[in-house]
């Protein structure tokens, strides 16, 4: 390596040097992401393919006084590379470690936390409106990519500031993912700016395309002299034209691999007076062999070989997403009125199978959860039984909708929520802890919540046949529990064993967490039984008739809304005691779920200690 | 009048009228709505200003085979009454009487039930989808405001409906409201269409404009020919542009009052196969001279004076918006650092005096709650203190964006609710019915609910000096409660009186209630105390002292989540029992507020027999 990077100083490296010296820089960042990310895990293939178009950011921006956003946020490793956290990267996305996604609270670089998709342009534009107000000056960057875009916030923003025309820029990372795919409209468009003879042969002169830019003036003619005759761009051209219609300045695209371009691109469009649209064309995994060849994969990755490219440790158990994919696309052989929607989640939720099978009843909408659920209320307004596949963090964008829509109507629609209750690595953002509490609330919503790989094959089945609006929430990772096979659900809960001190009520896959927790108490002598809660709402009739001493209610949902306050509440005045074990009042950060459960005090540990100083106290 | 509107088969008549005669029942219609909503109250400008649109609709498509979908609803009255409802208008938006939005309960010409913004055709986007899998043929049309399609949702649904070419139309119903206002690019882009010299003297040959769409051919130009030179539209003109890019074929614009063209265009574009957007220019509140005059008062208005245009029984008292939008503006005034953001609800939620004297911190962002949310983040990440000021109902929209933007950042955004709780003649979709439980279960929030204007002017000046983010939630009308003037607000909640039997905990202006039932309980001899609940997040920690036998939760917010689960899962195994007293998991109709609260069992009446029916089973 030609620079130390965890001792460089590498925002002074960018900014001075030569532009040949920094393609040796990041050829090093490359070298040393995939090192370290073959060693971690975490978001590979998204950051080697932005190692440019960051040194380039860096270059021509002030940061932290100008401000730059990194939507999602998971592309945003060469950022803290670059500012001064290179030293943490063997911590990323561990307990305590280094996040994954940019956070303040690690440096004022990062200008802006995110994790969920497509915010950075409504962000960047309050921040803009705040430095106009201030009388301030500074510049603000969103970066976002071609993915991102799908999604409805995007658009507000970009109505918004078109009207208002605040300075600002929007760098659109296009690398193509989200074509592939042909999720949208927005994905032609852009691909046929991309593929157009435009990119590939323009000799626009500089100055005679500057020239019809209104209150631009020589400034920027000056500090692109240099470079007139390399910079393929089309200024106001006509493959700008949507985004122009907005009232947002067009320029690109540009290479995302010739610095020079994107500096001279970023210098100029920084000078216009008013919003504009950098279209930056890059390719994820660039630079890696098998990270080019398979992004996908590689977008996020556990532990690799660097030279194989083979996954390590990858466990030999079903996960709850594979479960449920091939369940699916079984059911959906005989039963033609089943349609799955995805989110841009496909393969992540398991649908590969569907997808292949059922190509006619598949639709990918693309990063755009509001639009799939209203979209799966039309098709069960015609008789349809829609299944809306989205992970339990992104479903909070469709709250408003579940309610409105397919409650307000009472429509069968499915929704199989994955990734539900603590995630891990991926931490705050992306834990599934708040959909039993906005779901709970819905008037006629079923939610289930299966132990394991087997029952969420059986609530499949009994969902499919059932009327109004359903939702099942497992987890990420094994399907597997680690108890005994438990009796096939027939639409009721699972009375495991009885116990005249403790009646363990744990939802869905926390029963493995009672059955510990079960056999610390056990140990002390205390009469404990277990029920396995698979149907969260309605409530249980029967659970009145419970003779223990105590209740101790366990879900991987926060406390407020959970299942355990509406037990609570429906139980208030019952003979019992109750203690609700839940994922408090608090953002969860990174980390493997048994630390994380263990640091939300829902692990058995916790749960015993909390069960016997109840029993202390009451002694 | 020449027709018997709640007779006549008036769905025949649109279809075999002489188009001459069907101006007769234009003007009767009008005649019929003025008259009615006179009575009523009810959405008038909007239906007024679409009579000719439903009837041209009525007229071109086989409805409910062809499916109709009025986006936000409240213009579906015109539709109402050539379907049958006619006869039902004198109970307009009152208790068990016509509902003011389509329900599909109603009528099966309903295909679709509406009442927040946007949703038409993402729901004609998965109605297409379900006919095209099933091999049927009919056409789905989503008929959508100007000022509806700011909102994202709109956006995903373009961009899925332009990329799979589902075969629908989308009729822009475009009556300039959403540009006076210039609150988004493309509105000032439909401005522009709107005004273009092509509009007003267009005579583009239809056969050689139709023979430029491919997959069309002689039919349309058969069914086109005998107006052909009437008809001013510029299909494939560089107006459509912006909706072309996105795979949507353009027709438009066409005169709104003119049945001969809108019937031409719309017969047109159905036989185009693929999704297709008629841009149709109409007026608010057309034919009704006050309507036209001031089409923003005419929106939703209570019963009026026909000759006069005015209101009748306005009441004296302020309203919590008047208050809320006096108060602001007035802090603003000391306060250089607050800005206010609304979701098109500037006039309703009483900002206009902001607007007038703060207007470079004011920021109406069109129908886009969620970028309203984000954007506010920016501000706040940037110095300011942001008040997002938007309905209980219409703010679920933004939910994920509070918990992952504003609460995991911890941002001092204030969020100011207009609408919490049962609003009335709105019914359904616009209860305030959930917030609480929404905003509960987020960490780092604080939930403030006054009893009365006083109250709401100081949680106002407490919440400004806060950190950190702050929802205050307040209902619809008047904010003079009926209770003399209760302690200044300063952080704590208000113990008013206290009780050996019962002590009621009244949320915010509950308190009403609770003073109601506490004067039915004390004359059956119970001694009663009341605490007003001013901060319903975090939990007071003095509660748990409490010494009656009985604690009461009183809200008007579903119970699930909300203020009285709360309570009692932190109190489960106190001295006191606990009943909690909220709106059930059900769905709210319309009504006056005081039938739905009885209707809800959540007012003093019901309140005070539940508490006695505890106090008989306890003897």
């Amino acid at each position: 390596m030609k620079y130390d990077l965890e001792k460089d100083n590498l925002i002074s490296i960018c900014k001075t040097a030569d532009i040949r010296e920094l393609d040796a820089l990041c050829s090093d960042i490359r070298e040393f992401l995939v090192e370290k990310v073959s060693v971690t895990g975490g978001h590979l293939a998204s950051n080697l393919g932005i190692v440019e178009l960051s040194v380039a950011l860096m270059r021509v921006f002030d940061s932290p006084k100008d401000k730059i956003i990194y939507d999602v946020g998971h592309q945003s490793y060469v950022h803290k590379i670059l500012t001064g956290r290179a030293d943490r990267f063997d911590t990323l996305r561990q307990y305590k470690g280094l996040s994954g996604f940019p956070k303040f609270r690690e440096s004022d670089h990062d200008a802006y936390d995110t994790g969920h998709s497509s915010t950075s342009i409504s962000a960047a534009c309050g921040m803009a409106a705040a430095r106009d107000i201030s009388g301030e000056d500074y510049n603000v960057v969103a970066v976002i990519g071609d993915g991102s875009i799908t999604s409805g916030i995007v658009y507000e923003a970009l109505n918004n500031i078109g009207a208002r025309k605040l300075k600002m820029m929007i760098v659109l990372n296009d690398n193509g993912m989200s074509i592939s795919h042909n999720v949208g409209a927005m994905s032609k468009y852009l691909n046929k700016i991309r593929s157009s003879d435009k990119y590939n042969s323009a000799k626009l002169s500089v100055k005679s395309a500057l020239g019809n830019i209104p209150f631009l003036g020589n400034p920027i003619q000056k500090s692109l002299r240099n470079s007139k005759e390399k910079i393929k761009y089309s200024v106001l051209s006509d493959e700008g034209h949507l985004i122009e219609a907005l009232g947002i300045k067009y320029f690109g695209p540009v290479d995302g691999y010739n610095i020079q371009d994107m500096e001279d691109i970023f210098t100029a469009a920084s000078k216009y007076d008013g919003p504009t649209l950098i279209h930056v064309h890059t390719k994820k995994g660039k630079g890696y062999h098998f990270a080019e060849m398979y992004p996908r994969k590689f977008h996020g990755i556990g532990p690799f070989d660097i030279n194989t490219g083979k996954e390590k440790n990858k466990s030999s158990s079903r996960s709850f997403s594979e479960v449920f994919g091939n369940k699916i696309a079984n059911l959906a052989d005989s039963d033609k009125k089943i349609v799955a929607i995805t989110a841009a989640m496909g393969t992540a939720t398991g649908l590969t199978s569907f997808w292949e099978r059922h190509e006619e009843r598949y639709f990918d909408v693309g990063i755009a959860e509001e639009h799939a659920v209203v979209f799966a209320a039309g098709l069960a307004k015609s008789g349809f039984k829609p299944i809306v596949v989205i992970y339990s963090s992104f479903l909070q964008r469709s709250f408003d909708y579940i309610i409105e829509d397919i409650a307000l109507q009472n429509l069968h629609v499915i929704f199989a929520i994955d990734r539900a209750g603590l995630v891990g690595a991926d931490g705050e953002t992306h834990h599934g802890q708040f959909d039993i509490s906005y779901l709970n609330m819905v008037p006629g919503m079923t939610i289930l919540a299966p132990a394991d790989g087997n029952q969420l094959e059986e609530m499949l089945d009994f969902a499919i046949d059932m009327d109004g609006p359903v939702a099942i929430r497992y987890p990420r990772g094994s399907s597997e529990g680690n108890h005994l096979r438990i009796k096939p659900f027939k639409g009721f809960n699972n009375v495991i064993s009885t116990g005249t001190d403790i009646t363990i009520l744990a939802v869905g896959s926390m029963l493995d967490e009672a059955i510990k927790t079960a056999a610390i108490l056990r140990e002390r002598g205390l009469d404990v039984g277990i029920t396995n809660v698979c149907v969260v709402k309605p409530m249980d009739s029967t659970w009145s008739d419970i003779s223990s001493k105590l209740i101790v209610t366990m879900e991987d949902n926060v406390q407020s809304g959970g299942f355990g306050e509406a037990f609570t509440s429906a139980h208030s005045n019952s003979k019992y005691d109750i203690l609700n074990i839940a994922i408090p009042d608090m953002f969860v950060e990174q980390g493997s779920v048994s630390e994380l459960r263990s640091e939300c005090m829902i692990d058995a540990q916790s749960a015993s200690e909390r069960i016997l100083s109840y029993f202390e106290r009451k002694a």
